[in-house]
């Protein structure tokens, strides 16, 4: 069973989940030669915990026949079950593991990345992802979720197929803490959300804009911590990712799938991390905060500098990722 | 030339590095079969840039004769040279890139590592750290540094030669704004030094203490980030590093060198990250904040969750971990 516990130096929770320690690799099983089964592939449905959602053209749950399915995760960082309980004194927080650890198995086909989906499926997947998100806001224990992918081994994959993954806790975590509190101030002294502010600039520029059309933008940010950082985000406001109105969400498909798309062909399919950053579950549609996806292709290792500093060094100006990206094919 | 660029999100400094693109690597060098020289080692002198300082039995600069050896990152991320200005609007906020970057080279010796050196080797890599911060706080322009090494090719060192580095930069850097500002309201609601309550309490109970001498301890925090993640601190109270007594900081490099062993030991030497993280350049001395090494073996890959989140997945309680590195032998 996982434990929360605050880090009184840092203000900060750190997962303690000695459950996951027995996780398969298949990275691991390929390098030593061992063949081993994809828990994700049709066919192997029984090697998965039952489904909790799917989007599916024939067949009964956990058998063939889905194109979309979403799994608890074997080795969960947070569970469901049971009640929250916080203790501890000052130098010790503790809570009990409460959360959710979802896996969502983004297309039948194992040799694939998302980028090479159609827009159609990319947009299921977007769906069952705000599907997740309105479903697990129904759980007042919840604060917010992260929805990510890591694609490749470099990106602390640990299975091939495609995947990503939600994990629900019952606390903001300090990433959405500090950019909710950033951008509220930002609106209070301006007036303006500033994540729009920025997609307008953008626009207008293009210093920094690697794909557009009616509905969405990807741009490469000011102060990008990794080289071809990219955000994908919807032109219009909006703070909660399961708030998105359709139209808007096929948009971000097509925009996603174009970035994606030219990341893998300017850097030859690199490894990379994903995050959907939205507002907390059942939060107000707040007027300064707007949702947004961050692609972020690991080409270096964060070392001692950037742990001790929490600044990182990044050798690719954003002008230039951006510059290159805008001119690389996306078929 | 470096940037340094403000993201306006997340009230966060980047340092854009381009010419960080053209380091060496001997990692790639070894693994391409590619025969390549050691800038660090003895008789090489010459493939670094002059020296800054140095422990030199004999012999003038930049020849052999020394035991450590401070050089300028010949790929700099910061650099001393150029007055620093400011410019920029709310979203766009830059500075140039002054700082300072330098490498220790902590032995000639090229197939060890720090912790294989004995305790009077590692008193004068220490010594020399400290030498360092106390030149560079003479810059006004320069508001901290910070001090690391990276062990190994996963924990980011592009050599293998025992070294660590040193990056000063013009602002305080966020871990250590942190750190700072939750220390200091612990003091002020407590009238205590959160670190030296920690220590006092580490040695009363054992439950996560690595190892003690009279003047120093290593202990695994109540929630690390990184499994097995160690911290060595003075027993007794002091802010910045640069103002230890020589008294303790032998005890320090005692106890370092015992930790670095254990987990070189335990874990069949990890990569791993090393950081001083000490109080700001020409800080008066704070009753409130207390200086540490931190030791986080690299052994596993952060991944979106961690970087969307910024909470950490740890499979190993810091209770384990201590009660491991305890039983494991130094020698």
């Amino acid at each position: 069973m996982s434990e929360l516990r605050k880090d009184p130096i840092r203000d900060r929770w750190v997962v303690l989940a000695p459950d996951r320690l027995k996780r398969p690799n298949d990275f691991h099983a390929a390098k030593a030669g061992i063949g081993s089964v994809c828990p994700f592939c049709p066919g192997h449905e029984g090697l998965t915990p039952p489904e909790i959602i799917a989007v599916r053209a024939e067949g009964p749950p956990n058998g063939p026949g889905w194109s979309v399915r979403v799994v608890p995760n074997r080795f969960p960082a947070l569970r469901v079950e049971g009640t929250l309980d916080r203790g501890g004194d000052r130098l010790h927080e503790q809570m009990n593991g409460i959360g959710a650890h979802e896996v969502i198995i983004e297309t039948p086909r194992h040799e694939v990345d998302l980028g090479d989906l159609d827009v159609k499926q990319i947009e299921s997947v977007l769906w069952i992802w705000s599907e997740r998100l309105r479903d697990l806001s129904g759980d007042i224990r919840l604060q917010s979720a992260v929805v990510f992918r890591n694609r490749g081994e470099g990106a602390g994959a640990s299975l091939l197929h495609p995947h990503s993954q939600l994990i629900a806790m019952p606390l903001v975590p300090p990433v959405l803490a500090q950019e909710l509190e950033v951008a509220g101030r930002h609106r209070q002294s301006t007036g303006r959300c500033i994540f729009c502010e920025i997609i307008n600039e953008e626009l207008g520029r293009e210093t920094r804009l690697i794909a557009q059309n009616e509905g969405a933008i990807a741009l490469a940010p000011w102060a990008p911590r990794t080289s071809f950082e990219s955000w994908v985000l919807p032109v219009r406001h909006g703070a909660r990712f399961e708030h998105e109105s359709q139209e808007s969400m096929a948009a971000v498909a097509e925009i996603l799938r174009t970035t994606l798309r030219r990341i893998g062909l300017a850097l030859e399919r690199p490894a990379y991390n994903l995050i959907l950053h939205t507002a907390p579950l059942r939060s107000p549609e707040l007027d300064h905060y707007h949702w947004r996806i961050e692609i972020a292709p690991v080409l270096s290792t964060p070392a001692g500098f950037e742990w001790g500093s929490d600044c990182f060094i990044n050798p690719v100006p954003p002008e230039e990722s951006a510059a290159f990206l805008r001119k690389t094919p996306d078929k």
